[in-house]
């Protein structure tokens, strides 16, 4: 399988979330750095660590195939030159479901770094946030170290 | 009050899981960045953003003065010129208390920026995990990228 080569953190974060609703675990572990420590931690669930961790985790959860819609809201992106943080919202919604029924939100903190082989992801940390997320949603624009 | 100058990530989080153990506001606050965005999710809380939200929590949280210890354990640490990621396991255990009385580990992934005033924290996020928070004990040495 040709890697896939993501010029930029934001690149694989749009690659990350498209695997994540589409089930698809190929897309998915092309997203995750290869040669370095990653670290997975599933809302509730425990810290995992390395490639077959990270890759049986989602194994798992996409062994149901494609059921929600997912829509990622109110980024906060800091970046520099090697690694970058983005903090998330992840809004999931069941097909079929009315308005109350839509899951809480899943509060993301999300790790790339720079590797030879573009943007990677090497932490994935999800929990479940309260309904209200907060005061005002925001979008504030991505902030550059450099 | 004369600032503290963190040289190091590592300084800081020393610092702040000191102040996070004496329940020491000030010493809390100190570890954070002053002039940047910065989120803060305490577990299964919503994300707080800014240094008021930011301080108003821990005053909260703060408020009953010190209960527990804090061991922290499991350090992973992502090293960039500008950027520290550190994701650690906080081990509380109430005075008083008998083992299965510990509360469940919380796993948290902490952001570190090198700023003008030494390292700050710029991202905190913590959320409970399970009791047993994967195989072996993982004491992983820093990974520096420069």
């Amino acid at each position: 399988m040709t890697a896939r080569i993501f010029p930029t953190a934001q690149d694989a974060e749009n690659a990350f979330y498209e695997a994540l609703e589409r089930c698809d675990l190929e897309g998915m572990m092309a997203v995750w750095a290869e040669d370095e420590d990653i670290l997975c931690v599933h809302p509730g669930g425990p810290r995992l660590t390395g490639q077959d961790q990270v890759r049986e985790s989602w194994a798992g959860i996409f062994s149901g195939g494609p059921r929600a819609r997912l829509q990622v809201s109110q980024q906060v992106a800091i970046s520099g030159m090697m690694l970058a943080v983005h903090s998330v919202f992840e809004n999931f919604s069941i097909e079929g479901a009315q308005g109350d029924a839509r899951p809480a939100p899943i509060v993301a903190t999300n790790v790339y770094l720079r590797t030879a082989a573009g943007w990677r992801m090497i932490v994935h940390h999800a929990s479940p946030a309260p309904a209200q997320p907060g005061p005002a949603p925001r979008q504030a624009p991505p902030k550059f170290l450099h």
